[in-house]
């Protein structure tokens, strides 16, 4: 196996995921949005939520009747400002791309607009959705739920998933303001990272089995313990991180119906995720003057990055700043793919008869 | 000066903080309300935004005129679903009730609303209005800005507010759930107490001048320093905290046509605050049924408080418990006031010809 990273072309990476989700007779233009939601993870610096995943969280599913390619997108309640949708164990990129769609639609006949969604699956990164708000001149919002990996404070057994907060907001001449952030202080990927590499933690980061912070990766990797909300232990306030996870559980999955808190299927296991999500979509110039707004996003941010920079450091960023100029790169000459994930796609596009052609 | 806590009356500190407010000729009702708003925060167990801002945050500002007690709430822009209002540079306790009361009525009509103010002043604690949301069976939002006192991932200057989230959910039998969380580590007011008592604070909750954590509160207060977003430094992920107090400026500030960021003004040295603030409501039978809502928050909520405690913990709390456990205790046998702010009460009390006749 080489050592060397592969340069792929983002067009030509979406359009290898768009025929590996075809070959599980995924609909055309839903295997197009997940490839262009998982590429757009590659893209961001989101390797975690690129295609990485195609094998575990959906070639596997797929295969296994796990997650239902046809599934229709059902209507459960209308209300001028407010729908709440079933996804039938779809995808849940094509479904979280739907609901988006659908929420933007409304929030322009009625100025703004929430949209929930049960019985979903993972959806990529809970920025894209929100992000497509973006050319409608609106802020979006994009929250989703997830198998229980964090604990609660003073606890020590994952209750609550990662639960992200995506929010998006135009601008004139500058880059959106985009937030994509879990509300724990890392991914539990993070963690095997450290251990793989033999590095202890920083004490903040996860908890071992008896919920006591540690910085022994191996007392937390494999379901052993947990990582911790936002903040840390209750010191730094971690119970904030804990009620923002709780906060997304209740808007993902109690208010649409999914499943919530520890209930949340473990798909990799074979069980049904019904995960939740929720949207949100606010027209701008509902509440004021478009331009004045974008103006003021930049001079917000302007602000921001002009800000005397502390000792050794000499850039603030704004959220999403740091993944559109990675974006913007990737786009232009390619995406590096990892020796160890060029090799996964190899194997698995040989076992569904769709072989990775761009190594 | 005596050393011992004065209990007081709920019912009786309401009372004279009305009469207070009516010295100053705010209509009767607003006086009810921001009396209320403050007590709900002694209540509560969050004195810092209690009567001990009597003085400072009322009196002095109404007394100067840097609030205008009789201002028009102005709608500037209305959809269905949204409403941006003007509060005149009122008090902000009954504009911001005005406003949730308005959200809560257009949610009824068409299932969830947002509304935005801009020209407001300090509101009180943003968890009161998210709350006026329950016992409408909807899911209340309540944000503000406020004036910096946060400093930005990677920065030495304050650029950003405290900017609190808060979010109400309503349940069955069990307390609703109630997060009321600034988005900062702690309030400069903390590193306050522990200048005061000669002790060190942690590392992680606060900057020096030079943007560097400091565990010497000495460094910090007087605008020396200031403190981390939730999170801390960004190796614990200091800049989603960051993130999400610009994403409340950018609801309160930028959406509402406010000042935000390092423009709030700091209406203590007689600038006009020009706070937005920003709420939303949601219907919760627009989207399922609302008994089915109650009981399964009621589900979540057990799941959380059963779950297993880390090794010396014996409860595990979710937000707003803690709240709600003081507020029913403290209604019902009163409210300690520590002696200082007994001694503050009864010389502003003087001052202004409302003697304070509680303790």
């Amino acid at each position: 196996m080489s050592t060397e990273h592969v340069i792929v072309s983002a067009d030509g990476l979406r359009a290898y995921v768009a025929r590996f989700m075809r070959r599980f007779d995924v609909h055309e233009q839903d295997a197009a949005i997940a490839a262009d939601v998982l590429v757009a993870a590659d893209l961001r610096g989101v390797e975690s939520h690129g295609v990485i995943r195609l094998h575990s969280y959906y070639g596997s599913r797929l295969k296994q009747g796990h997650i239902n390619p046809r599934a229709p997108l059902t209507v459960l309640h209308e209300t001028p400002a407010t729908l709440a949708l079933d996804g039938g164990n779809g995808l849940g990129q094509p479904i979280a791309h739907r609901a988006m769609t659908r929420c933007i639609e409304k929030a322009q006949e009625v100025g703004a607009a929430f949209v929930t969604v049960r019985n979903s699956n993972h959806f990529g990164i809970a920025g894209y959705y929100a992000m497509m708000a973006l050319p409608h001149r609106m802020i979006g919002l994009s929250l989703t739920n997830s198998q229980p990996l964090v604990v609660p404070t003073y606890g020590r057994r994952a209750m609550v998933g990662t639960n992200p907060i995506a929010i998006a907001a135009p601008t004139r001449h500058k880059r959106p303001f985009v937030l994509d952030m879990a509300t724990s202080v890392v991914p539990i990927g993070k963690v095997t990272v450290y251990q793989k590499q033999g590095l202890p933690i920083p004490l903040g980061w996860a908890v071992n089995a008896d919920g006591v912070p540690t910085t022994d990766p191996n007392e937390v990797v494999g379901g052993r313990g947990a990582v911790l909300p936002l903040g840390g232990t209750a010191e730094f306030r971690g119970y904030k991180g804990y009620g923002l996870g709780v906060m997304v559980d209740i808007l993902c999955g109690v208010l649409s119906g999914a499943a919530f808190g520890p209930h949340v299927g473990r798909s990799h296991e074979g069980q049904t995720a019904n995960i939740g999500h929720f949207f949100a979509a606010i027209r701008v110039d509902a509440l004021g003057d478009a331009d004045e707004f974008a103006a003021n996003m930049d001079a917000m941010i302007s602000d921001l990055q002009e800000s005397p920079k502390a000792t050794g450091e000499d850039r603030i960023y704004v959220a999403g700043e740091k993944e559109y100029e990675l974006a913007e790169y990737r786009e232009e000459h390619g995406i590096p793919l990892h020796p160890t994930t060029v090799e996964m796609l190899q194997q698995v596009g040989q076992q569904v008869g769709v072989p990775f052609d761009l190594a």
